[in-house]
C-alpha cells in the first residue's frame, strides 16, 4: 500500500466560486484507475501554511505510477493544479514493518 | 473527526538501534485515551526531507486537546521528540463538506 497525500494552498479567495470549482475538479481524480480511499480534506493546523489536502491510496508502486502517467491526471496538473495552486507539499506513506 | 499527522526526520542514523527505540516509544502513543486509527509510517516521497510519519484520529477537537495535554504525551514530547527529532511538520485534517 502507498498512501499519496498532497497538502496545498490555492490562489483563490477562501469560500470563492473558483475555489469550489477547483475542489470539485480535484475530486474527479478519485475516478482514475487504481485510486482507493480518495479523500479531499480541510487542513486545520495553524503550524503550516496549507488549507486543503488530498489523500489517496494505491495497491503498489505500479498502480501509483499508472495514476501519475494517466492522461486525465496530467491534464488536471497542467490545466488546474499548476495555474491555481499557490503552494503545496507531497507526502507519500508506506507501511512500516 | 480530526486526523492529526506529523511527518518527521530523526537525528539517528537510518536502521540504527536508537531509531528503532524511538519508533517503538512513539507507537506507545496509540494507547493514550482518544487515539484512534494510529499509524506509524515510512515517508517515501523524494519531494520532501522527511522519512517517517505518525497519523492518528480523534473524534473531535476536545479529544485531540485531551491527548495534547495528557502527561504521557507531554513527557514523550520533552524526553524523546524534542531531543531526537531533527525536523518535522504537523498537518491536521478535518472532513470537507
Amino acid at each position: 500500500m502507498i498512501r499519496h497525500t498532497v497538502v496545498f494552498r490555492l490562489k483563490h479567495p477562501p469560500g470563492s466560486a473558483p475555489e469550489h470549482d477547483f475542489l470539485q475538479a480535484a475530486r474527479q481524480l478519485a475516478l482514475l484507475p487504481g485510486v482507493e480511499r480518495f479523500e479531499c480534506l480541510r487542513q486545520i493546523s495553524a503550524k503550516n501554511p496549507f488549507t486543503y489536502g488530498l489523500s489517496m491510496e494505491f495497491a503498489d508502486a505500479a498502480a501509483y505510477q499508472r495514476y501519475n502517467g494517466h492522461p486525465e491526471h496530467t491534464r488536471f496538473v497542467h490545466e488546474r493544479w499548476l495555474p491555481e495552486v499557490a503552494d503545496f507539499m507531497e507526502i507519500d506513506y508506506a507501511p512500516l514493518a
